[in-house]
């Protein structure tokens, strides 16, 4: 894996550092509801960075259609010619800055430690977790014309998610939402958790410095 | 990937089958409580197939020294040898025949697939999960000898266990159980789960024949 030049970058995000912010880590399997966990965060006004759209906007502006195959393969033309990284570095360049910040979107531990080292050791990362088959009840009932439409077809899109990580990131969260029941119990999980984030002290655990990028290289 | 010949060992599986156990692929990260809640399932007389145990009796028979990095090199040295799903299949070979079995000690989707194939759609995939500072909490009292010393080599032991596919099994986990706090709440937990289980009519989700095989091979 090519190692990063960090120069101004490193600069820029340590005056986003200095801010002391929380900066919560979202993910989750798709039909997990990590969506309707940074839809509570929106609602509460956290700012949500969400790293699919600097690719969505990629994708437009390569004049291509944007549907899900064109965004997986600039996201990750991108990371195999920059680095694993390269999503989350430009993250941090436009990241909001706010005592609680919502990052949607990481694929990899290799993302996640690229934010620990330059946002801190206030770094939590969430995972929404739900059983595949109850995944497959929601994703099967919603009809968006990406979605799989076989619980066959769940598995396969799960294996094209884990592909780069998002297992890695999942198994290695700080805290774990569990959504097996109603809409309305995650809701409330997540204010909860989003209430008690504000009040609460920075981490004080994992050190910055420490990453895993050289480990699970695959 | 080479495909396996599957011949007797599938007519074998079809004999365990026919018994309609239940199965329980038990999973966790280092530190996370998985060893306890097999020690629940043990005490409740539940047949236990430790994978870990299979690659140890290779290790002494070979008259290597029994330790972390031998076991690793063992395993992973058949695998490439013979499949990715080559201890699950070993395993598969000799599980006892009982209305509810616990396999400990999966590491990648390719053996839980195997699993499902073999043992039928009553595969049910348990992850016990514990943030990355807690599992170090519990760690760092235990002084076990071959146990990371600081929090930064717990992190290159999870990249050691997330390397072939650990975090895939915890992120596509039929169930989880959060281990936050106290060993007795996890092992309530697990008691009523296994309760539960052995209540339970035989699942109806996922259909056997799908497998992750494909599309996560790295």
């Amino acid at each position: 894996m090519p190692k990063l030049k960090m120069g101004e970058d490193h600069a820029a995000c340590n005056a986003v550092t200095g801010v002391d912010m929380k900066v919560l880590v979202l993910t989750g399997m798709p039909g997990s509801g990590k969506s309707e966990a940074v839809k509570v965060a929106e609602e509460m006004g956290i700012p949500i960075q969400r790293m699919g759209d600097m690719v969505r906007e990629m994708v437009r502006a390569k004049g291509f259609e944007l549907n899900r195959a064109n965004l997986a393969s600039v996201a990750n033309s991108e990371r195999k010619r920059l680095g694993p990284d390269i999503w989350a570095k430009r993250t941090v360049r436009v990241i909001s800055r706010s005592p609680i910040v919502v990052i949607d979107g990481a694929r990899s531990l290799a993302e996640v430690d690229y934010f620990r080292k330059e946002l801190g050791t206030s770094l939590l990362v969430l995972a929404v977790h739900s059983s595949p088959w109850t995944r497959w009840q929601r994703i099967s009932k919603r009809h968006r014309e990406d979605d799989p439409r076989t619980f066959g077809e769940l598995r396969e899109r799960d294996g094209q998610e884990l592909r780069w990580g998002l297992g890695d990131i999942i198994a290695t969260a700080d805290m774990m939402l569990l959504n097996e029941g109603s809409k309305g119990h995650l809701r409330g999980q997540m204010r909860h958790l989003l209430l008690d984030l504000s009040g609460r002290p920075p981490a004080t655990g994992p050190p910055a410095e420490t990453t895993f990028t050289e480990v699970v290289e695959r």
